[in-house]
């Protein structure tokens, strides 16, 4: 039986399900590569943490270059995350003409680039599925399963934290704060839950993804980022009404030769199918010219996801190296010289609907001078709501609306005016809404 | 510029959408692939058939010999259909060592062994992502997106022209004949839906996808199939009241060393991903046991996302013709000596929960007896309604229940003695239900 030889850096959650998986499936991932996987080496930071998975004696070590430097090593895999030293020990690792697979988004979205050029000169494979919505394969969705099409467009609630947490809201009426709290006693959200509900993970996964669809390097500075902090029951509670529900909200759209792509909050409507992705579930929707509208959901997260998604690559991977002949796929789907910058369209020139949340004085002529600044900036109401519960003698109300599609130049502009005019008791609260007209 | 040359068998729909998508998308395919596709000969049954693209002078042939004799082409396209002669064309073109992508799930799901062997031992690739669910890339999600996985059941929405039938009885509470009518009109059904309505199409494609799943050979005729043509407007409105929705459902579900495997109307929860899949959108739901549950929606059937899903084998094939070595995937994600047939388990020894609808005189006794008959074959009873607008003096009512889980022999049993028992005006209606206890 021929064998393939997997070397571990880091042995944390990912790293020991990815033990498990392997333990667990051994039978039929042999059957079906006719070949023995064997984990060879595992670096981990410190030899004395309790680990959740027993390995043979030698196996485990605390130097990665034991395991890059290994020349029986067909497979890095690196589940460290973070920036350094995973990027020069994943570097250090392509150069020594192994395979690499990895689940570290935060490092592709940064430095995907230059690793995917170092793979591409040395002809080994990059395997990167788990680097976003865990077990779902969108990865190779977008790579291999639409390569005939041009994909238009890319949605993605693909950060679970956010999305339980929205979940709780809209179905408790909780507030931010209460269902961050809940989701962290359950484990769906770190202590510092930073990276999740500011949308800077979600900004990495999305990142990678227009990288794949559109082929283009994409800056991640340059992505447009939200979180979910400032979104409030009474937002939630208005897309009820409006027949929307809120979801943080990846978006990567061709428009011509440049690239919409941003992280916020969005209003979806109901019927959509992404709509119903609730609790700690991702979904990538993807519009892909010829071969419509199509949409994966699954587990975003977790040892078992992430694994799974990591095992896939492994595999695949297996399957050429056992040939012992070239790899045919560039990590990005097309050779890098192939590759080309796409200007991504500036936020103001973004042209959709809006819902906006004002926080105003109940009094008369107010609503007047609201419509009259929206008004005067060419943008034309949709719907309006005002939460009659909140209603009481010298408190301030909150106003929603809807827009019809205006440009966020003149939405800025219009919210200057009224912040100027002082009757805005608060900041107003802003939320891009998906598919109005 | 290095060229990989395609021949096709068969100009219909779909192939008209192949030779569409490449001359829309080719810029974007040529720089993924960093290679050119020509379309070198076409085989069609009829020259003088109008259609609604255009070739140049001399491919265009009414010889399919001519496509898989030419020495030239890498890549057999076969887009004719049915048993004969596509079976034995793709034969022919495996021995002459072309890589074959087809659509077929007819004859894969009767076929699929001998022509996935002859793929094994020419050493050539065979593409069907298009033979399941259109655009969907629900091939390549489970032989290569969960390859670490042992995947424990495969769950499909995947005619949609049942899906459209039974989401316009749903929505408007048409009759089948009506929603049968207005899909034909529509473009939805076929003059003669007999394949589609009687779920014949669905069990080629659930055949082919548990195959993939368990690495098995299927035996097409031991699946049990039920079509749609028995559910009427009260079961879907008896469906509502229990929080459900009836789709057309093929399962194929792991139990030990057994495979569960059958098409019939299935009664599924309103809270599961798959039940808000409407239309003539299809749906794969996965549970891929360490990956989670994942579920892939899209358009099932069409040129656009046919040829989108033919398109997606063809680039894949390309990218290992251009390195020109062996191809590493064997057709069902393990070598043909690794797959073993799985015994598939006698209906009668099915365990879910059941949805009947009786047909009755409304007179006392009536349902003592039912709840007699089902008591005495171990069936205990969930949940009862009866329509009350269908309550007219001498007129026979509808009494619908579901019960607790049971056998299906068991069922059978009751439904045998209550015809036995004269007291049923008309075939009680069965449904089975997916996700109750």
């Amino acid at each position: 039986m021929k064998t393939i030889k997997l070397g571990l850096l880091g042995m944390g959650v990912v790293g020991s399900g990815v033990v498990k998986l392997i333990e667990k499936n051994r039978a039929d991932i042999t059957r079906r590569l006719g070949a023995d996987l064997i984990i060879t080496k595992v670096a981990v930071r410190d030899l004395t943490k309790p680990r959740s998975v027993s390995l043979p004696e030698g196996v485990v070590t605390d130097d990665p270059y034991a395991v890059i430097n290994d020349p029986d090593i067909d497979i890095v895999i690196e589940v460290m995350g973070g920036d350094e030293p995973a990027r020069s020990l994943i570097l250090q690792a392509i150069a020594a003409e192994k395979h690499v697979v990895t689940a570290n988004k935060h490092l592709l979205a940064l430095h995907g680039d230059e690793i995917y050029a170092a793979c591409e000169s040395k002809n080994v494979a990059l395997g990167f599925e788990a680097s976003v919505a865990g077990a779902v394969p969108v990865v190779r969705a977008i790579r291999d399963g639409f390569s005939g099409n041009r994909i238009e467009s890319v949605y993605g609630i693909i950060n679970g934290t956010c999305n339980y947490i929205l979940t709780r809201m809209a179905e408790d009426g909780s507030s931010f704060e209460q269902a961050l709290m809940e989701a962290q006693q359950l484990g769906f959200a770190e202590a510092d839950p930073t990276f999740d509900v500011e949308g800077i993970d979600t900004a990495h996964k999305i990142a990678i993804l227009a990288s794949l669809a559109y082929q283009t390097g994409v800056d991640f500075h340059q992505i447009h980022v939200e979180g979910i902090t400032g979104v409030g029951p009474e937002d939630i509670e208005a897309a009820k009404e409006f027949g929307y529900v809120i979801k943080l909200l990846a978006v990567a759209r061709r428009q011509d030769d440049r690239l919409e792509i941003h992280v916020n909050p969005a209003m979806i409507p109901v019927e959509d199918q992404i709509a119903s992705v609730g609790g700690a579930m991702n979904a990538v929707e993807l519009n892909c010219g010829m071969g419509g509208i199509n949409t994966l959901v699954g587990p975003g997260a977790g040892e078992g996801p992430t694994s799974s998604a990591i095992m896939a690559d492994v595999v695949e991977i297996a399957r050429h190296a056992i040939l012992g002949d070239g790899y045919p796929m560039p990590p990005m789907g097309a050779p890098i010289h192939a590759v080309s910058p796409t200007p991504i369209i500036p936020m103001d020139q973004l042209v959709t609907c809006y819902y906006l949340r004002f926080q105003v004085a109940d009094q008369p002529g107010v609503m007047a001078r609201i419509a009259g600044a929206l008004g005067e900036c060419n943008i034309s109401i949709a719907t309006m709501y005002q939460n009659g519960r909140q209603r009481k003698a010298n408190k301030p109300v909150s106003v929603m609306m809807t827009t019809h599609t205006a440009c966020e130049a003149d939405v800025k502009r219009a919210l200057d005016i009224l912040i100027k005019s002082n009757i805005l008791l608060a900041p107003t609260t802003l939320i891009r809404m998906e598919g109005g007209e």
